[in-house]
């Protein structure tokens, strides 16, 4: 099992607190956005008096809202089509252990979320990854470098969209490339949208639209970045596919039920109104155009424009991101004050890729972001690995 | 993946309710006891404005409070020796993923709670069963037949204690023969202890307490029980054992956190009085003195009297447990009202064992007690199968 390549920085984080600097973290999907009062209030109000474990697909009233919102976004479900997981995670672990027998492979655009690659080697299958650079801004790579990579043992093809880490959004046409692909070669199209409603750019295609191909496409999704609900753990599994769903629910029922509590939070944030969004994208689009402004007035980075989710990916001139992004921590400070980034090593399959990366989550307000940018630009100057 | 034996009856409870008739379930361990107020009144009144991620091995300001909780039952950690988790059950998958090879073998007690056997298939561990059997209560099994079963691929023995299905508690004699056998082949002792508390005769031994086999033992734990909590999600992993604490945190930080709302819950619960317990455990010793009488009084039905959880199991006359619960289900009802139990088959490994038992749950009041031993009694009389 490999470490998170993110955390393992999180010791020199807090010595550079315990020296009184102040870190800003731009490490890590957490967002200062506060969660929506009413997705609070809905637990802090509720009268039950014993926590039981519910339905292991989730409390049916709240796979009932869910059915409602994704109406609204175009995705037509029955509540037999979802089940509630402990967040996206445990739907990607389930989807794994569910869809994959051990050797098996699945292809994935990289770079890509690192945890995709903690599960898959918990489970034993083999992440085969197609390459796509920031000179396209890491659009899907051309459909024949997909199409080259699938062997016999090739069982899905995985995306996230809009993508953690580099913020791209896929546009239909590719999504109808991927369609081709899944089903000439009969293959899974898992689709990772936890960030679905952050496109700052167009509308968000998500890979339920398919058509022809219900029965591959499985959806994950989650209200962690949604609502600002990282900590409740609520996840789904959607397919249209009951075989697959059949197997995920004997899943479910061996871990019996997800978080309790959150699904109370996850109903009522299903009934928030739209208008909840407009709020948070307006935000988080001020937040990117003033990190890609700021990033692409450095000398020497290269910034794509993402247009959608809460990452961005620079190119910064350095030796090795892994060592500058822990020297940021350990030997930098600017009046007190220091940055913490995601090298983005950790987010490529193939060795050596990325070593002048490095992920920015613009998950704090702009004050934070030009602060820390700041120290960007300083610590730039003054690092002795500047190439 | 095996389907859970118990859950696939649901769907004949569910048409019996469809008809109006009423079904005690001591089927499944849901307790009809209140979740404590102090532990809903700390989540209803938190004040928290973001509910964010939790650091990976759950907050520490909980894991303080545990380290309280257990220096009360005399097991000494710290907070680095307790990584929390989503329920027992994600403890049991990550010490599963983090101890074993593929093909490795787990050694369990039988008849033994029936998702130990689902996260085995789900991480490619072999379970080796010992039976253990009515007639001595359910007692550890003569440790010369778990010895017996060790092979170079037994890594571990996993038992339950106080034991679900059977209710049986392990002595401090039946412990440190444990311990000998894991100390002699360098084994792992996994011991799920969720029910420590509810032990009816004389104190509770807990693995922990075994003294130079520290890195051996692995202590499994949960809310759900203790706290009438199950629809929390709050367990927890832990041991001495830095390499496999180490690992743990690996997977701990793949699904990055357990559930936000639930580990608040937590925290008051550990910080009740000892008094909460003393309540609780009155009102299941009156529930399985009731139970057992009830039991023993049947004709033809055969139960051992157990000291610890809330479980109960009986040998009654019948051809087939599984027939029979169905039966019990789809074509019984005294006075428009019938039980659901739990078939012990799904208890065993060893294929044929348990046909005549089931397991009953006494996690409902006395009066619904009493009300599912009357259906009970008269549907042994009236069951075709009767033998």
């Amino acid at each position: 099992m490999p470490q998170s390549p993110i955390r393992k920085l999180v010791p020199f984080a807090e010595a550079a607190k315990n020296k009184g600097i102040t870190v800003y973290h731009l490490n890590i999907g957490q967002p200062d956005i506060e969660t929506p009062k009413p997705v609070l209030d809905a637990v802090r109000n509720s009268h039950f008096k014993v926590l039981e474990y519910s339905h292991s697909a989730g409390n049916e009233s709240y796979r009932k809202k869910l059915v409602a919102y994704y109406d609204r976004v175009n995705i037509h479900l029955t509540t037999e089509e979802i089940i509630v997981t402990t967040g996206a995670s445990e739907a990607i672990l389930f989807g794994f252990l569910s869809c994959f027998d051990s050797g098996d492979e699945i292809i994935i655009p990289e770079p890509f979320y690192a945890n995709y690659h903690a599960f898959a080697v918990a489970t034993g299958i083999k992440v085969v990854p197609v390459t796509s650079g920031i000179e396209t801004g890491f659009a899907l790579p051309p459909i024949e470098e997909i199409e080259k990579k699938i062997t016999p043992r090739t069982k899905a093809i995985l995306i996230c969209n809009p993508n953690n880490p580099t913020g791209y959004v896929y546009t239909e046409s590719e999504m109808q490339q991927l369609r081709e692909v899944i089903l000439k070669y009969d293959l899974y199209l898992f689709s990772d949208e936890a960030y679905r409603e952050f496109c700052y750019e167009g509308k968000h295609f998500s890979a339920m639209y398919l058509k022809g191909v219900e029965d591959n496409v499985i959806l994950i999704d989650s209200i962690s970045k949604r609502y600002s609900a990282c900590g409740g753990r609520i996840g789904a599994f959607i397919t249209k596919n009951k075989t697959v769903l059949d197997t995920i629910m004997k899943f479910a029922q061996a871990r019996l039920s997800p978080p309790g509590f959150a699904q109370i939070a996850g109903e009522a944030a299903a009934e928030l109104p739209e208008s909840y969004f407009d709020i948070t994208k307006a935000e988080y689009k001020k937040r990117r155009n003033l990190i890609v402004k700021r990033l692409n007035e450095m000398n020497g980075v290269e910034c794509a424009n993402p247009s959608g989710a809460f990452y961005v990916m620079a190119k910064l001139p350095i030796d090795d991101c892994d060592i500058f992004c822990k020297w940021l921590l350990k030997d930098f400070n600017y009046n007190g004050q220091t940055v913490m980034l995601a090298p983005a090593t950790g987010f490529y399959e193939t060795k050596g890729l990325g070593k002048q990366e490095v992920r920015l989550a613009y998950v704090l307000n702009c004050d934070a972001i030009n602060a820390a940018m700041d120290c960007l630009d300083k610590a730039l100057e003054e690092y002795p690995g500047r190439v």
